[in-house]
């Protein structure tokens, strides 16, 4: 997903694909069943204001029907590329994120993002991420402990990470890197300890070559994700933590395009000595449900 | 399109898929090419306008993981029937019309909805639209005159016209009524009169079975229109003015799920003595280009 892409299937319309396919199926609902026998008081009052929101956007900047039909075409390409996972999670699922996270005991998280799959390798800690021969990029080891908010060290917690190769590419949403690559469910000792051996992932663009990327652009904004490791941290009884952790020293930190990047979240991998290796330690603190 | 149609094929996406190919085209863009070397300060603005609007209702009403995910699944609906035209018109289009309005001189007018069709019929005053032999409602006329806002009559002027059957159906969009049902573009005669023979429309609700409709009905806000006639009335070197007439009586009037409806819209259209014809009069007036 970087803009240097040499991969002849489209960016977008790869991604989008995949990306709508697992929201259409409802299996990216981690958090439960959406919809079905909504209050009418509670739809009313959220889409009326979602909807009111546009139509003061319309009124304060006087809106011409010229920008009206361009709206048009945008939306209706935001549909034929699948792009409407990408959307909502770059531009809007950081807001539901802090609702969420204003009643989260335990560590700090972030936005889940689009690329999370399910039915990934089970692997027990320490850990080797699935990865290509020579997978390039530096290799990093990401270790800790994942405790309750009481300090209990949790035994059968897991952590499913994802995140993208050197190259920023995610695999199941692009063409180069094998099913899997760079995915694992990692469970933890009995202690709640893990540690994780992968690479260091890469900055990367959203798709620049459909709708939201385009529409990025043509407002002048950056189109760049710094860096990141995406973890659902779970144990039995805990509330799960969806999150993200980034890299001391990237340039796109604070610039984030899914505004996803807070700094509570910041590695800073030190060498290990072998070769060029790097480690970073992180714990994580769960709520109890 | 009212809710106890028979008709085999889906509304929605009947509907949809025309209307989203039409404005795929391009060819609903009455008004000039959209998009296209836009300003980056003028998107950023007006688009980072619409997201704080619904990141707003998000903070405000403190939407939940659960309504998000809902929301991205009801996105995805709107693509799949390609509702967008269809939820745009009937949601946001009259914020837009009030803007425009805001510097239009001459009559009154309203959205331009999602079903008007280009290549209709073009007929010369006094017209018939065409209709099936057996066409079912009320036979009426709507005549008048269109002038200039000094008051010249404007001869070469046309009134393009299209409006549901008494069933609440229109053609190219629901698959009972024959292509270019009810559809025509009047040419006025040397003063700018128009005289056309037609059957009075009924109220209908929005596609029900769509995810238009479906928000539209969990919201509990009503998905009726009222009845209308839409025209697009123009002449050379005269500003086109879109505009939509209701009826007096409607049990929908100021209850249009389009926010569409104006009282100076209104016809109270009275017996001719022939059968059960019933005939209203409007003029128009149009400001030079």
């Amino acid at each position: 997903m970087t803009a240097t892409s040499d991969q002849s299937v489209s960016d977008a319309v790869t991604a989008g694909a995949h990306a709508t396919e697992i929201a259409r199926s409802g299996a990216s609902n981690l958090r439960g069943t959406a919809g079905g026998g909504a209050d009418p008081a509670r739809v009313s009052a959220v889409v009326g204001a979602a909807l009111e929101g546009i139509r003061a956007a319309i009124r304060d900047h006087e809106v011409t029907y010229e920008e009206f039909d361009a709206f048009k075409q945008w939306l209706i390409a935001v549909s034929d590329t699948g792009e409407w996972p990408l959307f909502l999670d770059v531009y809007l699922e950081f807001e539901v994120e802090k609702v969420a996270a204003a009643t989260q005991q335990g560590s700090i998280g972030t936005i889940l993002g689009p690329f999370w799959l399910d039915g990934q390798a089970q692997l027990d800690s320490p850990a080797t991420l699935p990865m290509r021969d020579d997978e390039p990029g530096t290799p990093m080891i990401l270790a800790g402990q994942v405790t309750a908010t009481d300090g209990t060290p949790l035994a059968g917690a897991k952590v499913d990470i994802w995140h993208t190769d050197s190259d920023g590419w995610y695999s199941g949403f692009a063409a180069k890197p094998p099913a899997g690559n760079l995915r694992g469910v990692v469970r933890c000792d009995d202690q709640g300890r893990f540690e994780i051996h992968t690479r260091k992932p890469a900055p990367y663009t959203i798709p620049l070559d459909g709708p939201t990327g385009q529409m990025t652009q043509a407002a002048g904004w950056s189109p760049w994700r710094p860096a990141h490791i995406h973890l659902l941290v779970t144990a039995p009884g805990h509330r799960t933590l969806t999150s993200q952790l980034f890299f001391t020293g990237d340039p796109y930190l604070g610039n984030d395009v899914a505004s996803a990047d807070k700094p509570e979240l910041t590695l800073d991998p030190q060498p290990t000595g072998n070769g060029d290796e790097v480690r970073a330690d992180r714990d994580f603190v769960l709520e109890p449900e």
